[in-house]
């Protein structure tokens, strides 16, 4: 991790006299809500401050110096944006996907990749094992009906069902999908996993077939990342083989899952409960979900913690100095 | 763990004739919510089928044959019923704690005790990391503002914390504090704790000062039973030493805590937050938490799993059948 910038001054980056130019595709909130200053080592562009549109502005003059892109998970790094950058040759992403950017481009470019590497392993985790807890133990419900004072107008709460010996089904065995399976190996949870390619030193059984995986599991918990074929990987008929009493988690991305064919399900009971995350168009999320009481419904805010934060922040100026002083990135995305 | 019965019939019990009487202090509901019977090789008295008020009905000829008691953790077994009922050998309660019996008017009595044992121990710890886990992450604050829609409104909810690296101070480590502390290392929390002694056979820090623990920590989890040692243990003084930032979970018993001065910390914003199951007057709660988006409430339902539940039948049955068959109680209660 690199160390934060300032106590002895910002290092020289390849002798240059002017600091390289770096393109802030949206506002980085992992700084300002750190109160974090962006390091003076570079020259920040910042596309808001200009009376431009977007668009207009990366045609502008203003944007040409641009020698490397940052961006989150919610702005897209497209080829025509990069036909119009040329000089840049770095881009870093502070999201754990890489959807949004277009690797094929990038590479045939010649351009660098960096992106949040395991700075938010250990929260997207704790995350999925606090919405599958949610759903289980229906923690969120019975607060909605203690905050609704029912608790002394009607009594108890329905029964909720228990972690232990629940058997979970892990989508996409990587680096959050460990610490899942880890964190809920505590509990007494027996995880078996779907994963492109099975893990000669993992313990978990490993099923190629994500159906089969439902159908011997008594939840999902979706870690994997989004992209031409994890897309609606999770159709109707995974949920299916989940069954009535099946629970899914998904802090991976919302199109990895049929969303629309989820909601029925849910809707229809034909699925017991869901603990979500991320969504198919966020921030706008299936009306019907609002209405049920077996959801867990969080905004897309797995990371949102000032120790991630902080660490994507280190990485985000630690890529950009490696990269401008010629030295290996910290968390490199490797193309396809 | 007693088998089901019913299989191979009852078992013989002392080859009585007459079935032995049990008292249902109150509605059995482990066994209607599961639509699991009462054993049949048992007469069980059901006071709320008399005419009769409670008191009434227990110095009546209908109350005279009671053997044993069955009782959970709100219905009181005081001295003056015990001598109302002097046939009574066995107490069997199934809640975890005990102090709703007179458990010295037991011993001078010569009355058995069995109570939960560690029937619960799982679904109590795995609710304590559920409320931590929703008051360190926003969980279920997170799902409010989501329903009120105010994800598309107003954006990102406020930053969470991490739960990694997080010191959690738990105070009574017995069985359910055990099962927490095994569970928050593997999300990488630093355990300390405190307990009527130190415990030789644990890796965790150990403090005799539960201020000194509080101040030590990041969160708190209380776990102990409540006896007159532990009654309004965690007082202003702790709470504070506790800190702004300090959280607290309280899976043991409302009493524990000095509720008043807790409550009056989290609406001044002296604590940070808090996740709790008991309550000093439940099912009442004050009314100041209502208000309040950092705390999350369960109405008590630690244990309201079919799996505790089953458990629990097991455990009643079994302790029952035992004793009058002259055998080892399954969970005996030890007298102070």
């Amino acid at each position: 991790m690199a160390s934060h910038p300032g106590n002895d001054g910002p290092p020289p980056l390849l002798g240059r006299r002017a600091p390289p130019c770096v393109l802030l595709l949206c506002h980085p909130i992992e700084f300002s809500l750190l109160d974090r200053p962006l390091p003076d080592n570079f020259r920040f562009l910042k596309p808001w401050e200009s009376p431009l549109p977007l668009d207009d502005f990366l045609s502008s003059a203003d944007a040409r110096p641009a020698e490397a892109i940052l961006t989150n998970g919610r702005a897209p790094v497209t080829a025509d944006m990069l036909r119009r950058l040329p000089g840049v040759r770095l881009v870093f992403t502070s999201s754990a996907g890489v959807n949004h950017i277009d690797l094929a481009e990038c590479r045939r470019r010649g351009i660098a990749v960096a992106g949040a590497g395991d700075a938010y392993s250990e929260d997207v985790a704790d995350l999925a094992v606090g919405l599958l807890m949610d759903v289980l133990r229906k923690v969120s419900a019975s607060d909605r009906h203690v905050r609704r004072g029912l608790w002394s107008s009607e009594g108890e709460v329905a029964l909720s069902s228990k972690l232990g010996g629940k058997r979970v089904g892990i989508v996409g065995l990587g680096k959050i999908g460990l610490k899942v399976a880890k964190r809920l190996e505590a509990f007494g949870c027996a995880v078996s996993y779907n994963s492109r390619n099975t893990k000669p030193c993992v313990p978990y059984p490993f099923y190629s077939d994500v159906s089969e995986l439902a159908a011997n599991c008594d939840a999902l918990v979706i870690c994997c990342g989004l992209n031409e074929q994890t897309h609606h990987m999770i159709t109707r008929e995974v949920l299916l083989a989940l069954g009535k009493e099946g629970m899914i988690v998904n802090v991976g991305r919302g199109s990895i899952v049929d969303e629309k064919e989820m909601v029925q399900l849910l809707v229809q009971a034909e699925l017991e409960g869901a603990g979500l995350d991320v969504f198919e168009n966020e921030p706008d999320i299936p009306e019907e979900l609002l209405a049920l009481d077996n959801v867990v419904l969080s905004p897309h805010s797995a990371v949102f913690t000032p120790e991630s934060f902080s660490d994507i922040c280190n990485l985000a100026v630690g890529n950009l100095e490696a990269f401008f002083s010629n030295k290996p990135l910290l968390s490199p995305v490797l193309y396809q």
